[in-house]
């Protein structure tokens, strides 16, 4: 059995890192801290684990998370970057669901979170946790950077392409959704049910924090810098992203279906969808698959992709399960084998 | 393994057994019929279920199904009884999710749902399904009658003061209340999003087809006839039924919360929270559980109970799985382990 | 033109005044106080807005209010009754929304609201404000208490049957259902979308602050002291109550739907729907309307009432502009003659 | 005042229309149509009109419609363009709401719509009633269409960069998101509430009706053929629309918020947000705006333009109003002066 402790379950990600590692057949819930919610029985914040976990939060005792073999952050950002060294020298994997370690360029990084990186000398060694691209480097890594939510949706549905090199990366476009739970548990008045429901906008049109992530990776598929416009839009409701994606192609045509399966045939967790369909985001809530589809309307020159995920599974907590996996050499699917919940 | 067939897959109650049985260990997934769909591949009308369930739609076939060690009924009311005879004889165990055979008063049934009992032989045989209540005749039973969905939140929500005599059974008020997805999947203007949407409403006020059904139940476990105001209304949501319930206490003061307790200590799937709390629908979201709040607000002598489900689990696909657990002699848990699904 | 001054518009009940009175042929909006945006134009908050009022916050300042007609309290709970007596002083009409003056037991609204009553010597002269009961008193009042949400719902339900005597009033019960706009603008994790969209719960079943204030009203109407059970509970939806009530019929049957039409046949605000229909909370959003339908199910002794109004109008904004227009002589339609939006 | 007819008023165009017209000072509604529902109240179908519109439906009668001044059809697609002549003949102004003459290029209307058009004579004459664009000739045309709803936002948020030529053409991107009234009253198993409600996707990538609608009216402003990738998609609301535009700056940077302002400082129907704003599709529910916010993220040569509606009003109904008001020389904005209900 492995060992698991979580720092910081009291948000949505750690909720569901709980409701994923309490059905995982190899995983024994060891603790999980939170200094606000010390003793307090964690199926009592989150009843819908009543039954299935008994642990209660702690506050954050380094004995206890270096005992552990594998530790996931589910803190706000800044926060793991201060205490990841000390578990990594104790011998413990890390798993970081936040973005401390995600960016390569730190000064890239420090901009965007407004912040001064405390722990630089571990972000080269730092593996991207995107299995379909990494995971070789999953399998050796000590420490895993999570992808966010977006950047999941958006690399995987890009992929094929620009590892192919089909597109143009001067211009390529991500017109992102996201359901309200990929804000947090925060108190927020702006993300009140009477402010988000019954409404659709677009938010943070003029830089969001996961553009440079995703265009970090991204350049990183395409073997040099990208020109990309992301805009994210807020959904009313609770969980799933869609990332519709615009690229131009160039040159010839191609047989597009036939990349996008063949690329993605040996994952797990990407499906791609038979051509001409649409993936719904009902189709993957509460499960790690990514659906995809790829169009290309009226002929013409614009490719048009599809991605789906659950933000909170595929886009945060499954997909540091699924991490987890490989780099302790278990099943892949282990634990993430949940049919969505459809309607 | 247990081969199991299925009648009348289409609709929502046939998804959710799909995503059910192709999760439980001990199940072997046979056949699904529906005349309408022949050939269809299962996960092409529920993508949920790509990678998971391999099977097609097809239409019926006596032989296939008589092959099976248990089939269920997921089809309209007024099928079930007209093919159930001849898959008994063949030594097959039968699960009806539709109405068919859970009213014993045959004149009673005929005049709420409308048409003659095809099959009055059976309806006396037949075992209502509420395993909280009848587990034993249910280990025993060929037929199973799965109760409906206001009916198991209702009923399970009552019990511990109908079976102690602790309230006046003349009075007794289930004001219920459940998401869209209870009246099924069928082209349904009043059910479109945009009719439903945003609003609330009460609804069948003068009598719904599921008033018999309690009435019935209420009464066996109160030894006699009761008198029950039911009235059901419809959520803006999918999943989830909240029952609230009214009873009048008579004679002295008892310990409510540990009535509730006591009663319910051995079942795996009745959860009765601490004293003062509320249950949430989203806390049963995909899962199989009914959780319970027992109230004496003020001090007064009427007692108010909270009882939540979700309608497509517990209240139709999730109890005939356990059903079919308790009659095969496994786990009563067997599949039915998932977590519900929050936020 | 009646010129209104607002103190304390940055929550739900004040953008909705706005919106009415900007809309209100009689009325010069003055002045809008709010201490923490003092400067910031409404419509920059208030979108909705922009084109129709160009008014700004401006921090209180006595003067300007006491130069108004009539001043609007959209305040938290325990501001009005420390500044009222001034305005009153200097002639100005006062219509609270908050609770200060609607209950007219001091020391039940102390034990309530959790405060010492600042102002008792007003409370009597407070005129409860609603129309439909009170607007004689309400043309002469110097100080309107507009009534609570749910105690106009369940007010305006139940008050044929209690005026005339028909039910039993030692057991009165109101389940009732509420949007999330009535907890108001300021952050809270509670309610966050994520945490009440696509659920459903009661809450407050041991005692809610709109219990005492209906208590007290339907007593009055009664004649003597009521015993009510009151269970509140929150739908995944911004605007709208439904108040489910039930009551005993005691002595002869009437015919309850001439009761209902004649008691409100003069009434603009108060709909009563033919025999047999249910009222949708969608019919009445975004106006002033309660509509009402009286049921007795199976002819038994049990009545039930449906009661709909949204929230924020008749619950709230749209009874004080009511208000406003009886104390000021106006047309009682006045500004208020919006058609619900549906769907 | 002006003598109104609607023929076809059973959907939500025509409740719409309906909640509208009522409440314009100087319309006298005086026919409705619908041959399914003669006889029946309107307010008995839409009880949100009770008290507002004592109508009821008639079986269409040509003399009743030909006494009207304006006559409007909301009907679907291919009925009016059969009846339309004999109205102009007997001089009735038509507005249709549907798409029989959206399209100038028959052969291109024959091909999307799948008939033959019946009056292609028509065609030429009438004028696309998009006020913004075409003023002067709706105030003289004797037949309007009335644009889709997704050709509004797109095409009033594309309009100032195609009239001055500051865009490439041949790229443009209309990335645009609809509630789900758009999809109409019909009973329709894939716009259940069970089947929309906390899901998203696009559907149509392949080609939607409305593409070659706004390719035409964009072309017209772009004075040639342009190349639009249109995708529309799936709101989990009732109302709504967003379009989320992308084109490639040719040549020098503008201002592009001046540009915006100024092109429509004399609209009473757009309203151009601060610079840095995103619209929200909640800001204009109910009423006839549209809210548009111009963007250039990190000053790369992409703009971004979002565009919002109330598909049901700018984008159907309310429009047709503003229409009927400039072609009998009322005020533009007589009956449209609703503000927009949020939260």
């Amino acid at each position: 059995m492995i060992k698991v402790g979580i720092v910081g379950g009291t948000g949505y990600t750690g909720v569901e890192l709980l409701r994923l590692l309490a059905g995982h057949p190899q995983v024994e819930l060891r603790v999980i801290t939170s200094r606000s919610e010390d003793g307090l029985a964690v199926a009592e914040m989150f009843p819908n684990l009543r039954g299935h976990v008994d642990l209660s939060f702690s506050a954050p005792d380094p004995q206890a998370l270096a005992a552990c073999d594998v530790v996931f952050f589910a803190t706000p950002n800044g926060i793991a970057m201060t205490q990841v060294a000390e578990l990594l020298a104790a011998g413990v994997k890390v798993i970081d669901l936040a973005a401390d370690f995600r960016i390569k360029d730190i000064a890239v990084w420090e901009k965007w979170y407004g912040m001064k990186h405390a722990c630089p000398e571990l972000v080269e060694e730092a593996v991207y946790g995107l299995p379909e691209v990494n995971r070789a480097a999953i399998r050796e890594a000590r420490l895993v950077a999570n992808p966010g939510c977006y950047p999941t949706a958006v690399t995987l549905g890009f992929l094929p392409l620009l590892e192919v090199g089909l597109i143009d990366t001067a211009s390529l476009i991500a017109d992102a959704k996201s359901g309200a739970s990929g804000a947090g548990r925060g108190a927020n008045a702006a993300m009140l049910l009477s402010e988000v429901d019954s409404s659709f906008k677009a938010y943070a049109a003029a830089g969001h924090r996961h553009l440079p992530e995703i265009s970090e990776k991204l350049g990183l598929l395409a073997g040099g810098k990208v020109g990309l416009t992301f805009v994210p839009h807020l959904l009313p409701m609770i969980r799933g992203i869609h990332a519709t994606l615009y690229g131009r192609l160039r040159g010839q045509a191609e047989d597009l279906q036939a990349l996008y399966e063949q690329r993605y045939a040996d994952e797990a967790f990407v499906d791609v969808l038979p051509a001409g369909a649409h993936p719904e985001t009902r189709t993957v809530r509460g499960g790690n698959m990514c659906r995809i589809a790829v169009h290309r309307p009226q002929g013409a020159d614009t490719v048009v992709v599809l991605s789906v995920i659950d933000n909170l599974v595929k886009g945060a907590a499954g997909q540091a399960v699924q991490n987890m996996n490989i780099m302790c050499g278990l099943d892949e699917r282990a634990g993430l084998n949940m049919i969505a919940v459809m309607p």
